[in-house]
């Protein structure tokens, strides 16, 4: 999965004043104060903390030369950093500013504020570029309030479900209303559609939120996809007894098939630990207590692999494994899959671009898939798409997420030169 | 375990009125009126259901004969059938009326029933007996209000523990405060002690709640002691980590290591399955979520033998494989064992005198262990105890827990017998 280099003594600093790190760091503390729950992060989609740090957002987008900043249909913060020319064509760069609860504060957030970052340079020397750049702050990635999640961004490539603004959250409001709440002009969010042909493409920064970069030792890594995923659950019925009345030989007990099964799902996983993750998250015991031998379980199964046939694969094979285990202990055991998302492949030519811009920083070229979903997994078969992962510690959505100022320094740089590469590289106009 | 024989084409029908099986389940069903939850049966120990099912089988217990019929310090009510002598020995008959909740109609009232039944067949032929029969309606068997139990047979046993009545429920209630709205004498405690000097035995009818009765076609059971029980949980740190982000080869899954475990303790239990029970009965993650792979996971333990040896050496076996496993994972595990209970064998000449009154009657012998805890336990080591077991479906502590009449009619006939066969093997008196 990991292409391992070794790794430089000293990585080029970068040397433009809005790239670095510390300035980046203060900016994403600046940011994490907005929360609706004080003491710590919680910034759910259209709260009125998430109202303003979009306000903020919008003011760092104007102090970065951004032009035409606005928030679009669906709460989105969008602006514009014109070409040097007309009728170019645009490319996107974004990440989401809504968080889980008890968040972190980069995830989503770094790639907004690297995106700013790399603009503000450009700006601050006076570039223009053969092409414009547009800066999104989605509003909606992380799925905690609403069913329906990733609006902003799926608005953006053209396939916004209505049916989203009918999602209630637990309070009773729906999305809609939450929209006019938060001043999102929702009955303008087909105009968030761009136009594949006049669109570049679309490029990620982000938090890896997963021990392969650090382990590697690299600060950034090259992602080659988004990995498709099988989510859903499988309900036990075993028959439930008195622990000290019903002998061992007589029992149908759901805990223990579901012990068996939950290690043939680990075992799958590892079976094809390069290319797999298969998870057992949940477990629920129906009436459990101490003396009882439990009668009903259910747990949850998931299942991520860049490779969709392979994961396909894999959960016919939890499938079987989990019938077998039935079929000799004399339970029942119902695998549904509610949920399954194909793989989103970073694009070859954006990929490889990246990969040489990581490359010229003097850095070692990392690649891996992203196991965690993001916005730009819904520009598959829409724009191309890259990623750029930056090394962090202690996973993500917890406060002790933690990314290093040298390290997001060097993601808003290569983020910076990779804009250039790709002026570069471009035919002039006709 | 189980000695099974023949199962009789017709077995003895007991020929007197109270011991008919259809009677004694008529006064279940009406016994089960006292609720405090309407359309279920849940009578936790001292509460208001508890006090007026208490009366009614004052009542009943008058109506039988019994004299001096009264509330004890612990709540119980205690009914004599005098000898047919003075300075007479006496018998103890009993169980409890208190319940779990939404409990079935059996569970310890059939033992309180069966007993009645017994005594009004002596009292309506005028027939004394060469020792006094005192029965018992115990008051605190199930330890759902509380969290000490077994309170009012531990008065009698004279091990009853004077901190218990310092006990709170959940709406902070103590025992003491319980024992005076229920009207029990609590400062007379100390006199519900029975001197083992004047004192045959106890003995106890109750449903088996476990399948092994019905399985070998047998309505009575002989018991042969009540299980000793080793309780407490598997607590398992781990590490957390995203389903998506993190490798199969980097993760320390404390819910994996957990079903490893489990599989453990059930394989432990079954490598001595005539003798032993292991059960996981609850599991819980902390922090579960589908997305993320269990960090810290607890689950509960119950161990249960007639011999106590092979039950700790059981425990041991268990603490070693959640050692080696917990080591092999990279993850901690802590097993603690909260509740340690010895078991309590039931008295040789009792037991052997209940046998011949079941095969008396035409049955099968079948002996089989209590895995259950019961009053009757607490005599272990202070009084002869003896118990017997009636065939009975769906376990216990549910609705559905069913004991047929013809076998309830059987247990009160072989009681009945019991009693008449202690009679005939007492030496006259000096």
């Amino acid at each position: 999965m990991n292409k391992v280099c070794p790794v430089p003594q000293a990585a080029a600093a970068p040397t433009l004043a809005p790239l670095d790190g510390d300035t980046i760091t203060a900016r994403l503390k600046e940011l994490a104060a907005f929360t609706d729950v004080p003491g710590e992060l919680t910034r759910l989609t259209l709260t009125p903390a998430h109202k303003r740090a979009a306000a903020q957002v919008s003011f760092w987008m104007r102090e970065a030369g951004l032009t035409q900043v606005h928030m679009d249909g669906t709460g989105a913060i969008v602006g514009r950093y014109p070409a040097d020319r007309a009728d170019a064509r645009t490319l996107l760069i974004g990440s989401h500013i809504d968080t889980v609860r008890n968040a972190g504060i980069y995830d989503g957030n770094l790639g907004v504020m690297t995106a700013i970052a790399a603009v503000e340079a450009l700006h601050s020397q006076g570039v223009r570029l053969p092409f414009a750049i547009e800066v999104a702050a989605f509003a909606d990635e992380e799925g905690v309030r609403f069913l329906s999640t990733l609006t902003s961004s799926r608005a953006m490539a053209g396939t916004f479900d209505a049916r989203s603004l009918d999602d209630v959250d637990q309070s009773g409001i729906s999305r809609m209303e939450a929209l006019r709440s938060f001043g999102a002009p929702a009955d303008r969010i087909a105009q968030c559609r761009r136009d594949p042909a006049d669109t570049l493409g679309y490029v990620e920064v982000h938090i890896e939120q997963g021990p392969v970069l650090e382990t590697a030792g690299a600060p950034l890594g090259i992602v080659t996809g988004i990995a498709g995923a099988s989510r859903g659950h499988v309900r036990i019925r075993g028959e439930a007894g008195h622990s000290g009345t019903l002998p061992m030989p007589m029992r149908h007990d759901a805990l223990a098939a579901a012990a068996e099964m939950i290690l043939a799902v680990e075992a799958r996983g590892a079976a094809d630990a390069d290319a797999l993750v298969a998870t057992v998250g949940t477990l629920l015991i129906a009436g459990g207590a101490v003396n009882v031998v439990p009668g009903e379980v259910q747990f949850s199964l998931d299942v991520r692999a860049l490779n969709d046939e392979l994961r396909h694969r894999a959960v016919a094979d939890i499938r079987a494994a989990a019938a077998a285990i039935a079929a000799r202990r004399g339970v029942s055991a119902v695998v549904d899959i509610g949920h399954d998302v194909p793989a989103a492949l970073c694009h070859g030519p954006l990929k490889e671009r990246m990969a040489q811009v990581v490359e010229g920083l003097g850095l070692p070229v990392v690649r891996l898939p992203s196991g965690a979903g993001h916005d730009a997994m819904v520009f598959r078969d829409i724009l191309p798409m890259a990623m750029l992962f930056v090394r962090s510690r202690n996973g993500s959505h917890n406060p002790r997420e933690y990314a290093a100022p040298a390290d997001i320094g060097l993601a808003a740089a290569a983020l910076y030169a990779f804009l250039l590469k790709t002026a570069a590289e471009m035919a002039p106009p006709a």
